[in-house]
């Protein structure tokens, strides 16, 4: 295989699990496009979790090579919502429903430039079922794009970025001595993935020293304390530790623990920080 | 690669779970095919369900390319069940114990023309244990064929396919009004599919409505509502829909919750219908 | 593609989970060698069991084609613990973290023949994190490697392969009529692998014919009975069995049952054999 025309890698994230709905898209899409190298994102996303879906994706689509990537996390498949492909400014061209799933990927691979509805039922398998548009259009418009058998304005109409769904982003809140944040993600470990980043780290606290001592307030009064760490491994086994997480977030953990289980937390519950 | 010999696809489904004895074959296949497009059906099959694994074989093989498959749930491993290849009309080969496994598969793929005994050691690895054929008979057979190394009469000798270990297959019962049916399937989302399609909801029912009212009537005298539906997303969350699945069948489901997980359904699970 | 130059198969063994972390190392590989094939061993190993992880790369590893493979089960990542690769007598290179994941896994390739410290950052991704050495780290070094970009003299500075970290190695102690063992891995059907193969139980017990009768003695003064038999259906239902694992080691388990859930066996639990 040359240089100038490498496999296209396409990356696939569903809510579909593990019995064979996904397996069965990705036979659709080597069907159609023989060569791709197909990398399941996850098919575990919590069922119908579209903030999850798309977390997961605007984590990992900016370690892919550019490409066609597809998400399905689709709870209103079969109705009035739109099947859509998202442009990216890197290249991407990104397949799902228009639920806001997509939307943060596209912004972290430097923002949505085109939107297309997935209009041309030529791309589509023929006889697309009204439950399963992972298998029956999602999947064929996307290996046909990755396949060179038709180009993003062979997909469909466009239509206005500012139309496709937007899911609110959560944000922090920095105040001197204190920054108001909240779960964006419990990942695998059970480590909590928090809004905000080291900017705002510092417009609360300066640039605190590896080993300060911080107050996580938690709903209901609860509060636990932290050790500002740059990994798990810098603080005691079982203790709780706040870093700068692989995408630049700020995030909490237990070293070698699950702190999420452990205490509760859950996607969206609110977690104040203050100096220890 | 050119379009006279694409890369082979190997669809692949077992019972073994996520650590390691599946990509323990992968591996062995690539050893012998380097080009193999495997594609992971599941290998979270209820362990030693060969049902659910014929469930899931039969829903994903059409979607994939003519090639060679491989499917192991195997509770009888290392005994005198034979090890068999089925070539079926459309063209695949499917590999795997003769146990009922892979004829619902066949029969969706056009019919069993050819039930081979996996005789010839020569396609096996050398030495191969009493306990995981799957790494020792079946992945090296079937990667040996998807690779061209052999034809299907070089596995073993054919024999009858009247001779094929079948396992029974759920029927739908329509009478003018009602329709007896039973579970054949629960889904990761919880939704249960059901024996029968859209010919015998019509033959009950006539050609239903969308939005007609039908009352369910499960094991134990219980009943519980549900409308008839195109999708999910046309009754309100958590209502009950009864639906024609992706693969022509019908099935129930809770719109965005798990109706198999509420109410306690399994396979096997008596369902009669009524209109409501 | 020519058979001098087939496409790498790099094994891939994370403790990640399945929700985007492995699969972000997958496209980071792919990025660097996009002929690879990835094959992934277990991204589900327990959180932080390196032992298990060193188990299940050991058992795999050798099915699979000489090349390069990473596993990561990585506790201490950030830390002063080295970023290893090892050679193996076979030809192989695993990269991980030093301690104690990959070792095992070389022993059963023939035995580690040098070991290097990652320390060539060209190999690296830019900007290193501190908590995800898979992506930053190991998956782009693994890769370099696969796709010949580097040979393993430029991954960094050699030292002693007795100054590798080594998890101990669980042995079995055979007297005559009594076998002392223990459980090495508990699999995803919930049979125990234990110490010890063919010779310890012929030390111990001659060469027992299929349908000796075993008692196994459990911690806290608890036994059972098991059969000795070559394969799982040699026995009834729900019956336990000792047999010789396709690995050649003993093994415990119920014929289509979970033996380590009934009688709650896990990693390190004694296991005493004598006749029954």
């Amino acid at each position: 295989m040359s240089h100038a025309n490498p496999r296209p890698v396409i990356g696939f994230l569903t809510d579909f699990g593990l019995d064979g709905a996904a397996a069965t898209c990705r036979a659709v899409m080597l069907s159609i496009c023989r060569d791709a190298q197909i990398v399941d994102i996850s098919h575990t996303v919590a069922k119908y979790a579209i903030g999850d879906g798309a977390f997961l994706l605007a984590a990992a689509l900016p370690w892919f090579p550019v490409g066609v990537h597809v998400g399905v996390v689709d709870p209103g498949v079969g109705t009035e919502r739109r099947a859509i492909g998202i442009r990216t400014a890197r290249g991407d061209v990104l397949i799902g429903p228009d639920n806001g799933l997509l939307l943060p990927a596209a912004d972290a691979l430097g923002g949505a430039t085109t939107a297309r509805s997935l209009d041309n039922r030529e791309l589509w398998l023929a006889g697309a079922s009204a439950t399963f548009h992972g298998r029956d259009i999602f999947s064929p418009v996307a290996a046909h794009l990755a396949a060179g058998n038709a180009t993003f304005d062979d997909v469909g109409a466009p239509f206005e970025i500012d139309a496709l769904v937007r899911i609110p982003r959560p944000e922090a809140t920095a105040h001197p001595g204190s920054l108001q944040t909240s779960v964006t993600y419990v990942d695998s470990f059970g480590n909590a993935r928090l809004a905000g980043g080291r900017d705002e780290l510092a417009a609360a606290f300066g640039n605190p020293a590896a080993g300060t001592r911080f107050v996580i307030e938690l709903d209901g009064g609860r509060s636990i304390a932290a050790s500002f760490a740059p990994s798990f491994g810098y603080v005691a086994a079982g203790a709780t530790l706040l870093y700068v997480d692989s995408a630049g977030n700020l995030a909490l953990a237990d070293n070698q623990g699950n702190l999420a289980g452990r205490i509760g937390l859950v996607v969206g519950a609110s977690i104040g920080l203050r100096a220890g």
